[in-house]
């Protein structure tokens, strides 16, 4: 596998832009992402029981089966909390792209982020869907003005692309990703949208989507709110000609390696973007009885506002770690677990065998002073290790959160 | 029933004192509370799987049954992640508090709460209990001694003492109680001691307690971090002599309903004290499916981080309060939700059967500038109705858990 320019329409056959049409005061609030050639499409969508339009309407079409050949994103406007009128609307979207396009509306997705109980301008939406739709190409800036398009309380977007050999034949895979808190006063959610030319069964892209999202998407949190649009959206269209991937084993396995560094690629791109976020944190946490335990405790240490207001402080304070460890309801033997922290400056255990290590202060100091920091932790339930990624709380989380009206 | 002067020695035969010893710096950092006549003992734990050597003693006691004569507590150090010597110093506090009183170590409780991970200075604890045990008193100024001795990061002492009839004979309850966070970097501790003159037997008094519990200290949370140490304590000497209240009935009802007030005054002056709170935050939950399900809904509102500094922001973000309640894990219908905000300035509805309302902005900032607020939500699930206390998330709380080496 390797690293290549682009985004969302690196892959063959994949276009794309963005553009503002007047939803956000001034940047770009409309991606479209095109392609000719139906893809087979898996998706992932939120938990959350208060689901905006959208996400219902993308999860019929996942469960219907249909092909996709186009993805419509606006920003500014989250269309959840809008009833009977937000299910209109969203299908309005998908109905005026399908016209543009000269496909069907059931062969089109929905994507809104922004603003929560605020009915979608439509007449806004329809004329700039008709202005935009034509624009798209295969472009890498037009991969990059979609990528813009998406963005909300973001500082900066986020894509990436890579390149496999699978059979002999070059695959690519794109994506592109937006999120940075539950995000901004009133606002949700993290989207996620990856484009790919492999060719691929339902079945088995579901599957390695699933896989993939597990372990990046699923392992993040800023601040532990769960949005009600979080969507990662998947388009396979085949053109780059392996034989089918339609079962386990090397293809798929190849396949899943490359997906999975572009979605934890994305999901670590939204938790350094976290609002207000000063630090990367990374638990990497080994030994655990099951991946659910191990995810449990990881996730509950990246939570705890004690943690991460302790991280902001560049504070060695493994008692607030192990004490989340304790609460995360999962049992364990306190004496079995082992502490410590790394980063680019170096390493050094906090606590073993659940007792305190004496450590040097200074030495702590200078791991923490890094912007990206492991917290390692041993435990002696199982064989079973997980990796999580969170971002420290500040005074500008609060800032952003809090003041936004001022 | 009504409300007297007092606290922890308000009741009849219960004697107190507290006083600086040597742990903390300056500050009054042990307590002892003694009656001569033993008492039934009941008592709460923290549900962490890292539980303080305190804890474990004390739940031990419990399991034997065994009459109380005596607790002794100590601020400034929690004895949490201290092995067996932390197992060993909490014998030694038991027994040193025992001989003092000429009782017996298995009549003592004990409690500790401050700095995580490190051992307990034992010299200067046993030369303090010795000092400090002989000057228990019934006195108020006693009382607030004891109320005094037990704080950390706490900016005010707790107490109370309630006085109710029961079958012609007046009962006192008297309460004191301590946190405001998981408190300090490396600290731990929410701590609430009750005593009474009531006669009761243990399985009644334990009932009660628990009943108590359930709806006031377990529907409260600062910041979402269950310490180690966390327990509620309540001691009945019978002295008031009352016939034993061994069975549910109106004596125990009257009984129940005093001892809530005590449990609830404790358990909001905690939140109210909160870490760089600014506002209280009551949620008042109807029409849930049932109690567990309105705890968890309206616990996981209070924990939201993009709730509480809407809060702090005195925005009234109905948006973020819907989104919290999706992700608490519990199935409902959303288009049954009415949500609606008020406070001595007034009452305003944001949210009705799933959709928001028009409402005015100037009325809303009016009610968020009060210091207490109540959330209000009506649900279409059931008839339960249940009611949680949090606060807001202001720059204090991050300055005060990320600052506090520098």
């Amino acid at each position: 596998m390797k690293l290549i320019q682009g985004g969302i329409t690196a892959a063959k056959g994949f276009q794309a832009t963005g553009d503002y049409i007047g939803i956000k005061n001034k940047r770009k609030d409309l991606a479209i992402i095109y392609s000719e050639t139906g893809c087979t499409y898996a998706g992932a969508f939120t938990q959350n029981v208060v689901k905006a339009a959208p996400v219902i309407w993308d999860k019929n079409i996942l469960e219907k089966g249909n092909k996709v050949n186009a993805i419509v994103v606006n920003s500014g406007n989250a269309n959840a909390a809008t009833g009977e009128q937000g299910v209109k609307d969203t299908e309005k979207m998908a109905s005026v792209t399908a016209v543009a396009f000269g496909i069907e509306k059931e062969n089109v997705l929905v994507c809104s982020t922004g603003v929560i109980g605020v009915n979608l301008p439509m007449d806004v939406i329809e004329k700039g869907i008709s202005v935009v739709a034509p624009k798209v190409s295969g472009s890498l800036e037009n991969g990059n003005n979609a990528a813009e398009a998406i963005l909300t309380t973001d500082t900066s977007s986020k894509v990436i692309a890579v390149q496999e050999e699978i059979e002999g034949i070059t695959i690519t895979i794109g994506g592109m990703g937006k999120g940075s808190g539950m995000i901004h006063p009133n606002m949700a959610t993290m989207l996620g949208f990856v484009t790919t030319d492999v060719n691929i069964s339902q079945l088995m892209l579901q599957k390695a989507l699933k896989k993939a999202i597990d372990t990046t998407f699923n392992m993040i949190t800023v601040d532990g709110d769960t949005s009600t649009n979080d969507s990662v959206l998947i388009l396979a269209n085949g053109i780059a000609g392996n034989p089918i991937i339609d079962k386990e084993g090397e293809a798929f396995d190849k396949f899943f390696e490359s997906l999975y560094e572009v979605c934890k690629y994305i999901a670590v791109s939204v938790v350094k973007d976290g609002e207000g976020a000063t630090k990367l944190l990374e638990v990497e946490l080994s030994g655990a009885a099951s991946f659910e335990d191990g995810k449990a405790l990881a996730k509950t240490i990246l939570t705890s506002s004690l943690v991460k207001t302790a991280f902001f402080g560049e504070d060695a304070n493994w008692g607030r770690i192990f004490c989340a460890m304790g609460y995360a309801g999962i049992d364990f033997d306190p004496n079995g677990v082992d502490i410590a922290i790394e980063s680019a400056a170096g390493h050094i255990s906090l606590l073993r065998q659940g007792l305190p290590i004496q450590f040097s202060e200074p030495k702590a100091k200078e791991i923490l002073e890094e912007n990206e920091i492991k917290i390692l932790i041993t435990m002696n339930e199982g064989n079973e290790s997980v990796t999580a990624w969170g971002c420290d709380l500040s005074y500008d989380y609060v800032k952003i959160n809090g003041d936004y009206r001022s």
